[in-house]
Formats: structure tokens, sequence, C-alpha cells
């Protein structure tokens, strides 16, 4: 599976399992929604600093958002 | 640790395990020398697209270049 299309499902999946709506990781992340949206659906090519950004609010490691679902 | 700085020492060790020079890897990643070697350091900000051409030649999956080491 393309990388970027990997890292938008682990976001949705850990995102929807925080029970987390994109607005409000965006505004953890202080990121746009939008920017959230494009990542979800593979669209967007974070860099680490960003999936760093990402994890933490989710409380998840940033690696867990590469990973393959077990 | 800073997540950069993490992705530069796990580059650094997976490249030295397979007994490659970053000359090499910059070849077979279609990348810069230069490049390799700033995100060993923790300068380089590489993308998930980059994590993915830089872990694929060294044989290991990219969420493990962005995993503590054990």
């Amino acid at each position: 599976m393309a990388i970027k299309k990997l890292v938008g499902q682990n976001l949705k999946r850990f995102r929807e399992a925080a029970e987390m709506f994109q607005e409000v990781l965006a505004f953890e992340c202080d990121l746009r929604r939008t920017y959230i949206s494009g990542v979800e659906r593979g669209i967007r090519n974070p860099t680490v600093v960003v999936l760093g950004r990402l994890a933490e609010p989710l409380g998840v490691e940033p690696w867990q958002l590469l990973a393959p679902e077990e």
C-alpha cells in the first residue's frame, strides 16, 4: 500500500479510536482541518515533525502512524 | 528525543548495519548524499514518502525509521 494511504488510514483509525473530531485534532496540532482531511485521504505527504504533532494528542507514538495495521 | 534526531540516528544505524555508504544509499534513493547526511544529523525533516524511499534499499520498514531503539 502507498505510504501516504497507509498514514491516512492509520491517522483516521487512531483519531476515531480517540473519539476526536478532525476539527479538535486540527486545533490540538495547530494545523488546518482541511490538512488533516487531506492526510486521512492519502493526498498529503506529511513530514516526520508533522507526524509527531499528529500522534501526540492521539496518545500514540509517531511510528504507529506508519505501521501496517496488525 | 526530537523526532528528526531519532530518524537520523535510526537511518545511520540501519545504513551502517547494511554496510552501505551514504553515496550508495543516495544513489539507490535518487537523493543527494548531502541530503542523507542532513537527515542523519537530525537537520532535515523528511516526508513520509522520502522515509519510504530511504527504508527500501536498507531492507527495513518505514515505521522502523521512527521507532525508538529497542
